[in-house]
């Protein structure tokens, strides 16, 4: 992800800068062996280079640094953004939770694509960001490069979201998509893994944690429920079989694994119409909006994958230039 | 829609006062007889009983004008927005035309929904109001409630559109889809007028002219693309088979109006497979967005209705305040 990020930078720095105004400098680039440093700004190109052949920024000859985190860079430098792709951890969202705290504290504005601090404490966090007066943005959180959370922001405009239901993880979708296919449940999981859709534990996406995550994030984002991944009422595909989705497909129908918030907020394999636009296959994903006034909207796209996910990041940064201009008028 | 129109500012003139700090004064409303003015604002309630009882508001015991038309108006009050809502005429744009360039040249805000001055002339008219420093917007003109440009533009932010396909005409989709149900195609017209989906002269629908209209808007307002109706190439559904739609049914296929706007602009019926997400049916609208770094996004909706284009005629109204806030700043 940190790669392609870099990789999209470097494509279209020029063009960045001659649209948007935005002259991004990196100072610091850190990975799980240590950081790369230089308050004057990182040859990009070269760092992606020391990354794919010594497996580290912090093996640059020049500026690496073995060991150095995000916490000792923050004490460190002097940075505007914060810019947050470690691994989500649904558990307690640590180090990122941590990381995202102390940058809001320093007054340092902070984009992540990670969802475990988001679904653990999502209201707090973005109180803090509002009480130190920061930009904090999560784009790639939902839908990858998807814009899902604008989106519903520019459906709500002179409307109200009244439901919002979403097939929001690439992984189990597939697993369905494939057992529509002909393939039993277990045969199904193998193929995601080794295609690369499910992640390192496939459970959190089976057990429906991930699409809760998402969920906790639209209904705070969009419906204004300040709640976390407590409030939900979680139940993945791990019970769904092959006769379920044969049987459903025999009434036209097929299962989803959707999580919804309207009243209520829940996670479950949800039977709906084939012809339902939320029955997307394979790694796609979809989100529906209901409104009050103006039906039903429906985005759908790929919901992952690291350059969407880079891009997503780069609508942030695009985002805070844009606050900060503003605020200085 | 007007009366959509009404009916959505009087429900909701509380919240948009709380939320939006907008407070609408309606001081003039003009129908096909005349008009209703009071500079102090008419009473939208009162507006649409008149409307409704006497077939115009004109016809009001206190504030009706018979004979004013918008030209008179635009003379006559002191006025911050039109609000266009005539009739789509795509041969010459009138009268809609000759209002829009009135108001911008008297540096008024526009709002419009018809079709006809945008598809003969975007590029003009956006230059003008440009030229006067005006808001000219025209949200529900394309998608009806369907936030279709908005999204667009958000898809665009760090990073690119390089195509866009739409299913546009909720009318040919309609009769497609019916087509695809069994129907032959002067039955399914029947249907779809019946059923008040087909406008008065079904024509410009079927030839595809609707569509288009419809892409030249996306064209100028998504990729940039300078152009106007005359630019298109433009075949409808005017020669479109049930046997062609049967025969592509044997391979998974169907056939959708999509208009389309890449190196080429064009509107055609096209073969795509069942599974695509453009392939909805009936009244739904569709429209793909495909991006350099982050994939294929898509959005469904219904293209139509009354309350759907009242509610993205308030969310052009809503964009407007913002504007004219920043400006004072």
């Amino acid at each position: 992800m940190g790669v392609s990020l870099a990789e999209i930078l470097i494509e279209r720095s020029e063009e960045l800068r001659r649209e948007e105004g935005l002259n991004i400098r990196i100072v610091g680039i850190v990975d799980s062996s240590g950081a790369a440093v230089n308050d004057k700004g990182l040859d990009l190109e070269e760092m992606i280079r020391t990354k794919k052949k010594l497996g580290s920024v912090s093996c640059h000859n020049e500026y690496g640094r073995h060991g150095l985190n995000v916490l000792d860079l923050l004490d460190e430098l002097d940075v505007d953004v914060l810019v947050d792709a470690t691994p989500t951890n649904l558990k307690d969202g640590e180090p990122s939770f941590t990381y995202i705290k102390k940058a809001l504290t320093y007054r340092i504005h902070v984009v992540t694509v990670n969802k475990g601090p988001l679904a653990l404490a999502l209201p707090a966090l973005r109180e803090l960001a509002k009480h130190k007066d920061v930009v904090f943005r999560f784009s790639g959180s939902v839908g990858g490069g998807l814009p899902v959370i604008e989106f519903a922001r520019q459906c709500a405009r002179g409307d109200k979201i009244v439901k919002v239901e979403g097939v929001l993880n690439g992984t189990t979708n597939y697993i369905i998509s494939r057992m529509e296919d002909g393939l039993d449940f277990k045969t199904a999981l193998t193929e995601a893994q080794e295609k690369g859709y499910a992640e390192r534990d496939p459970s959190l996406d089976i057990m429906g944690f991930d699409t809760a995550a998402k969920l906790v994030i639209l209904a705070n984002e969009v419906v204004g429920r300040k709640v976390t991944i407590n409030d939900i009422s979680i139940k993945g595909i791990e019970d769904l079989e092959k006769e379920d989705i044969d049987e459903a497909s025999r009434s036209g129908e097929t299962y989803r694994l959707i999580g919804r918030v309207d009243g209520e907020l829940e996670v479950k394999p949800t039977r709906i119409k084939r012809e339902d636009p939320l029955a997307v296959r394979y790694s796609m994903n979809a989100v529906s909006f209901t409104t009050l006034n103006s039906g039903r909207h429906v985005i759908l796209g790929r919901g992952a994958g690291g350059r969407e996910t880079a891009t997503a990041i780069l609508r942030d940064l695009i985002e805070i230039k844009k606050k900060l201009v503003e605020v200085r008028i």
